[in-house]
């Protein structure tokens, strides 16, 4: 029998951030098995890799400007049981893309997500000021547009839009912003068990909301033992107004003694806990 | 001279659970001078208030079920100088309008904001299996659409918005999750400087980020003063990927001396700091 190759799903269509952050994942796999799958929305790529329709689905958790994403917080805790293998981030350079010929005055409407116009919006005033805005569902469908259409138009996108849908670079790093970052997770049946000496973990608990003071006593688990926290995000509960999950990145993996014994002690104070998983941390290569 | 009224805005358009909170505050200053204005979005609605158009804004902070609203999170941080002089949490509870006369057996259509059909699913499909549903961009906006069809449509919306657009009620509390409330606060020049005796004090910090532990040791200045926090939620910063604020919420007015000395510490240990006020507690009448 041949061994099925493996199918690891991101949020398409392509020419996407998240297709780009599947490349890199795929690249640094070294598995020539392996297939990438394009899904239309979040919900149904998490729940394709709950179902185990496919191996793996690499998701967006945040951004550092418009912060967490709400949907795969929210489905990790309540609605999934898988766990975090992988962690990707990339930096989210805008283009201004277009068909092959066009010059920039020539550009009367430049089509794109409303994030990406948000982000380019002093590129938009000052070197565009008469072209009109017109919103689209993703990136990579503003590049699909613009490389329908005949007419002068514009896309702000990726490199890897422009190449898919074949139009050139008239202007690069046009966001305002440079600090704009999007991390992902690879989430799937098992997470990343043997460590790497540079790893992090990920939990999601709730504190019993019975005193004061009871997420300040957890913290001081980790804070105790000198472990470094990355990260914290709240999310409701979804029960009564006030009460909290909270989601904590650790350094370190989950089967070093101290970090062990930390989360040991979280989860008998909390009324709701799960391990999200252990996993590398991101490197830049 | 004649003193000249006082404006308070909110999210409308009128029959909104913004006009419902806005109207339950109106109601407890005991000042017939206020007067109520909608504005049409929140970003509108709070710069309104910043530059003192208006005497004071109430804008949605949290829900039960949704969790922050992060425009207004971001905008308390970044973009205004205002303060938070009350809050106002409100239940949030579905009912089924249509015009008069209508029974549930002839409804064909349910039209409502895309959030409200989402909480409303069970009832929707148990009841109204065959009925399609429709968006609209508030469910005040759907409650209009629905009085001015000549159609057996029905919306999903509260009873303000059945009395001012004279619907009937077809079917109350029609949500999935009965725990769905959402918490709203008052923007304004000044917070409430006298302490009521039952008050909660609003910040926002960002940790200095030469150390780990430091959020810890932020968090023990309340702790070692048995201060509870009620709420403590991130979000970025905005600077890089890693870097956040956090909006704390401490029981205690700020003039409070244990209050007061632990905000001095925490403002020490942080980057960025802002207190954005003290105000009393709501509480049910």
């Amino acid at each position: 029998m041949s061994s099925r190759p493996k199918v690891i799903g991101y949020l398409g269509p392509q020419g996407t951030f998240s297709e780009q952050a599947a490349r890199l994942y795929q690249a640094r796999l070294m598995d020539g098995q392996v297939l990438l799958q394009p899904f239309c929305s979040i919900m149904e790529l998490i729940l394709a890799a709950d179902t185990g329709r496919i191996h793996q689905a690499v998701v967006p958790l945040e951004n550092s400007l418009e912060g967490p994403v709400a949907l795969t917080l929210d489905m990790l805790a309540h609605e999934v049981d898988l766990k975090m293998a992988a962690e990707i981030i990339i930096s989210v350079r805008h283009h201004l893309l277009a068909r092959k010929g066009t010059v920039l005055s020539d550009i009367d409407r430049v089509v794109s997500h409303p994030q990406a116009l948000g982000q380019c919006r002093a590129f938009l005033q000052t070197r565009l000021p008469r072209a009109a805005l017109v919103t689209a569902s993703s990136t990579a469908e503003a590049a699909k547009a613009v490389a329908d259409s005949g007419s002068k138009w514009a896309a702000i996108g990726n490199a890897a839009a422009a190449a898919v849908y074949k139009l050139g670079i008239l202007a690069s790093d046009i966001q305002d912003n440079r600090a704009n970052a999007t991390r992902f997770c690879v989430l799937g049946k098992e997470d990343c068990r043997e460590p790497t000496g540079d790893d992090k973990t990920s939990i999601v608990f709730s504190p019993r909301q019975n005193r004061p003071g009871v997420l300040y006593e957890q913290l001081a688990e980790f804070a105790g033992r000198g472990l470094d926290l990355t990260r914290i995000e709240s999310r409701p509960a979804k029960s009564v107004l006030g009460e909290y999950l909270f989601f904590v990145d650790i350094a370190g993996h989950k089967t070093a003694p101290d970090t062990a014994a930390a989360i040991a002690a979280v989860a008998a104070s909390s009324s709701f806990f799960k391990v999200l998983g252990s996993y590398p941390r991101w490197k830049e290569q």
